[in-house]
């Protein structure tokens, strides 16, 4: 989803962008205004971030995943080795991209869990090989409904983290990491950039192998427009980045996202056992809620006619089940209610039956 | 620039795509809109090309410029080699990042031509390696003017083709070539997606440590989502396939476009030698009209008033001076017209001082 304020003003635009004469779409990336807009949007997402100056910001394609390779290619260098803590498929999926590039072992899972990835791992300093060359995690689980409430501690050790799901949802320590990505079709802007926040003492040690499109400091040397990087989308995540801070930045994201959030664990909390949070407490998500009612095959009569009722997407991954119900930034707090009313009449026209 | 047609109906449905209740921008990978956007754009495209059965499609992100990359990755197989025709700093460049990956010759240049690059080269099968895994071309070079007005004889050797700047400005011939790539932004639509047309048999063998995000397989086996491919670009392209299908296909394109280019070429063909095109007659493009005055001073001076009339965008690149005058499929025949009018009254304006 994307706020309607935003969708509106890029609508109001599109034919003609400022007093330019031209879309958006038809910028050049050498004219003014293209390089404008990417400046605007790297201003405002370091202001909304609170990102300081030895970080650079970077607005690449490929979707998180092409980042799954761009990091070891890049971030592997004096040991070609790096550890990753395993919370949920998509981190396992970096893990074995990354295996082509290096030494890549598993530092911690919770892939034992019962639900497997109920939780995400608790690790200390000492999980982590001292000459890794950075640690990497995926701090919001979507299909798992599990998060990161902490920045592990790696020591001197760069800490990599996917962010794809929560970023922009609450303010972060950004110092805590060597690297930060998201791609953008979460909380961002529609699919088709991905956003990398890296420590600039990270930059410049690419393999030689490295296309020079995944090649961090190739983009830094061209302003992210080696790639013919879409300004379609840099231009909508500018507008969402300006519509965060119109509303008071991301303390103000976290105080609606909390709201929300809670307004549905506290009815999954709440009395009776006939919807269930299989999601560690410490861990919750606030951008993804996993739920199941006491019955497997309820469960897909439940997202059947949620579907009719409007409320879509609520199935959970076919690999974890039931339910998942994303609450990104820009999903309304009614919307949270409408799926809460939802819930409550499909309790009443399907009585737990006692087996 | 996009067809205004195609810019007005993308506004209209901005806020609403069909009945889905939500922007094209919204829709989530996994949705049948999503995947019906990609197959309409799909057949789109092998309608007005003519591709056939045995080639796939793919709408990759990256730009041209990650398949600089993407094609040694993939098609070095065998033999792990691949010839290269230099015809202008595109091709250069795709030859340097090719080089990272394994034995790459340059098998004719036209960089020794007089302006440099202001003709294509002549090839004959000979020219090339018997066990090249392909043969790469630059099939227009956008600030040079030039353009292949033939298909190289490789034999056997798969031929792969960039035709960024010339996509959909005529019908071609896609048995002719093993691969055929172009980055959207020219013809096809807004910057963020970049179109492969493959031969099926030519999928398959990508070097281990190819990012996945680059390997053709993968991107087949998950049609085109593997990365969460930009649907907005892609909706756009599916749009400007339907306006040049509407308008009567390639035939009617390539009709507009000869009566564009031939327009500006008859008027610097015709007498004074104030204008100059400095590009071989036989390998004119009819995408980008490469032209100069009588002084290297004076065409700045072009440069600036044009801009100042609205012609923009004329500059030759910098590496090769003059004016450049793109006329890609969306530019009307009166945009032409007015550059003329604009030339002629530059000449009243600034007559020539013989030196």
């Amino acid at each position: 989803m994307l706020p309607l304020e935003v969708l509106e003003r890029a609508q109001a635009e599109l034919l003609c962008y400022g007093d330019t004469g031209m879309s958006v779409m038809e910028l050049g990336s050498d004219s003014p205004e293209f390089k404008q807009i990417l400046q605007d949007a790297e201003d405002g997402l370091r202001k909304l971030m609170n990102i300081p100056g030895n970080y650079k910001i970077l607005f690449m394609q490929g979707g998180a995943s092409s980042q799954f390779a761009a990091i070891p290619m890049n971030l592997l260098s004096s040991h070609q080795c790096a550890d990753y803590v395993l919370s949920g498929q998509v981190s396992k999926k970096a893990y074995d991209e990354a295996k082509k590039y290096g030494d890549i072992v598993i530092a911690a899972s919770s892939g034992g869990a019962s639900p497997p990835y109920s939780t995400v791992p608790v690790t200390k300093r000492s999980d982590f090989r001292p000459d890794a060359d950075y640690v990497h995690i995926c701090y919001n689980n979507t299909v798992y409904g599990t998060k990161f409430h902490y920045a592990p501690d790696t020591g001197n050790i760069p800490l990599v983290a996917d962010m794809t799901s929560c970023i922009l949802s609450e303010p972060i320590d950004v110092t805590k990491f060597g690297l930060i990505y998201a791609g953008a079709e979460v909380n961002v802007a529609p699919a088709g950039i991905t956003v990398v926040i890296v420590r600039s003492d990270l930059i410049g040690g690419a393999r030689p192998d490295t296309p020079s499109t995944l090649d961090y400091k190739k983009l830094v040397d061209n302003t992210s427009a080696y790639d013919s990087t879409s300004i379609w989308c840099i231009y909508m995540a500018k507008l969402v980045f300006e519509w965060i801070l119109s509303i008071g930045g991301l303390d103000e994201m976290k105080r609606r996202n909390e709201k929300k959030a809670s307004l549905l664990y506290d009815y999954l909390d709440g009395p009776g056992d006939y919807y269930t949070s299989p999601v560690d407490k410490k861990c919750r998500s606030m951008m993804n809620v996993a739920f199941h009612t006491w019955d497997g095959e309820l469960d897909k009569k439940f997202i059947k006619e949620a579907a009719e009722h409007g409320l879509i997407n609520l199935a959970g991954n076919a690999g974890v089940g039931g339910m998942c119900a994303s609450l990104y930034n820009s999903m309304p707090y009614e919307g949270v209610e409408l799926l809460i009313k939802f819930m409550k009449e499909f309790v009443k026209n399907n009585p737990k039956i006692t087996k």
